[in-house]
């Protein structure tokens, strides 16, 4: 069973990286960007029949491992 | 209009980032995982109104900056 997990920072958190990304595509010539922000994301193939007990472990390894909850969210999807 | 791009390594490209991850996971006690894979994600904010004209900029940002095609496959959605 795969999951995807997308790991975004808080809203109000910097984005050092994000705002590198967006005035170097401005220095390419595009003029109507607002702001980029960036993330992190994971594909999680699991060797698990029952969904809920998948995801509920998928949420654990974010909890503990993938994501610090203090300046970033997460997500997680089923593929 | 708000766009995101999650930027994966194609299949058949290694990728050392995900295997540290997955094996961290063994060792914290996760014995029922195939494979974990890392990738990158964009949250990516155009001021314009012209969803095919957006989503057209969007994909040239990728296929000039964000992406390196050869090892890279990439997605984009609306949000």
């Amino acid at each position: 069973m795969k999951f995807s997990v997308t790991v975004t920072l808080k809203k109000d958190v910097l984005d050092p990286q994000g705002k590198v990304v967006s005035q170097t595509l401005r220095n390419m010539g595009i003029d109507n960007l607002n702001q980029v922000r960036q993330g992190k994301f994971f594909e999680i193939d699991l060797k698990e029949q029952d969904q809920s007990k998948a995801e509920s472990q998928v949420k654990q390894m974010c909890e503990k491992l993938l994501v610090n909850q203090i300046i970033e969210d997460f997500k997680i999807n089923k593929i």
